[in-house]
């Protein structure tokens, strides 16, 4: 698994950013991601998916080779990320998904999905690969799965500056109740609406 | 596409490590990476498939946030990657492989196969993924195409000390001749051997 250390990131953050919305809605989206990278590990353990976190992209710009010891990055920046987070594969097929969280009540904002992701996910689709969106909202404790075709329909109206509604979501997505193990239990969906003969997603 | 800056990263590079002989194959590697990444890009653009290199996996240690500007890693280590490099989808079904490159002209030395990314393989088969090697020796400018089954099979003898004769890679895997467009056609193959009803590798 990909153990990315994000507590070793947020570590040096000066106070000033630390109190803008975007940094806390970061650090509520750790507990979401861990549950995400745990029921990744137990599907993973119980050999019934392999299905894990892209590493985080870097632009490596400097690079220092010290004598007996291991190469030191010494500047690189993050990069956006070109593709979704997470990817793998269930029975044969191609799994493909990002996950999101909010502290937001009635919708989902939409500026954390990338044009480049949204994209992804419409080629995706054409490959007939299974793509979603796992929609946290941490002050409901609701959790959906949001079919690919659905989000990219709503990104299309305005290129992703408008919020989704939850009525939305609720609407075109099915919510995920959270288990003990796994957590965030996204298989079952797709046992449910993908393979088993219904494929109306 | 994922564009990891390699040029960049091997510039400061000391002279000393320059005329290891690992260096030389690392940047023999670049041009069948690139080839590789080139083949992708053609398959993504002509609506084939969608397969991406995986960013490269780094541990950060530190980050600045300066003022009025993006955020700086200014510590990070290379990690070992636990999974293969390259993965995706085509016609609905999980693609994954790894890629590597020798200028040795009668086996491909197995150190550079990882026991994690063996594993990897391992577990990618048991979902029913396509799983395999792209094998170069740019010696005799020969790329095959080896099933993960016949790389993991090697890997058990001896957990990847000994190398894997050219003979062995020959008899259990398929040449793939280099094209104009794309370089590295190696769906061919898995339309070949994998989706024509001979699931045979």
């Amino acid at each position: 698994m990909v153990n990315y250390p994000h507590n070793l990131v947020r570590k040096p953050l000066p106070k000033v950013k630390q109190e803008k919305k975007h940094i806390n809605f970061a650090n509520r989206g750790m507990s979401f991601e861990a549950a995400i990278n745990r029921t990744n590990e137990y599907y993973l353990s119980h050999q019934i998916a392999v299905i894990h976190k892209k590493p985080t992209p870097v632009q490596i710009v400097k690079v220092d080779y010290p004598k007996r010891s291991r190469a030191k990055i010494v500047e690189a920046y993050f990069r956006q990320a070109s593709t979704t987070d997470y990817s793998g594969v269930y029975k044969g097929h191609y799994i493909d998904f990002e996950a999101k969280e909010t502290h937001q009540k009635t919708a989902m904002p939409m500026k954390n999905f990338h044009a480049h992701q949204v994209e992804h996910m419409d080629q995706v689709l054409k490959q007939n690969g299974i793509c979603f969106a796992l929609l946290y909202f941490s002050s409901l404790k609701e959790t959906y799965f949001l079919p690919a075709r659905a989000l990219i329909d709503f990104y299309q109206i305005d290129k992703g500056t408008k919020s989704m509604p939850l009525h939305y979501i609720r609407k075109n997505g099915i919510e995920i109740k959270e288990n003990a193990y796994p957590q965030v239990p996204y298989l079952d969906i797709i046992d449910y609406h993908f393979l088993n003969g219904s494929k109306n997603l």
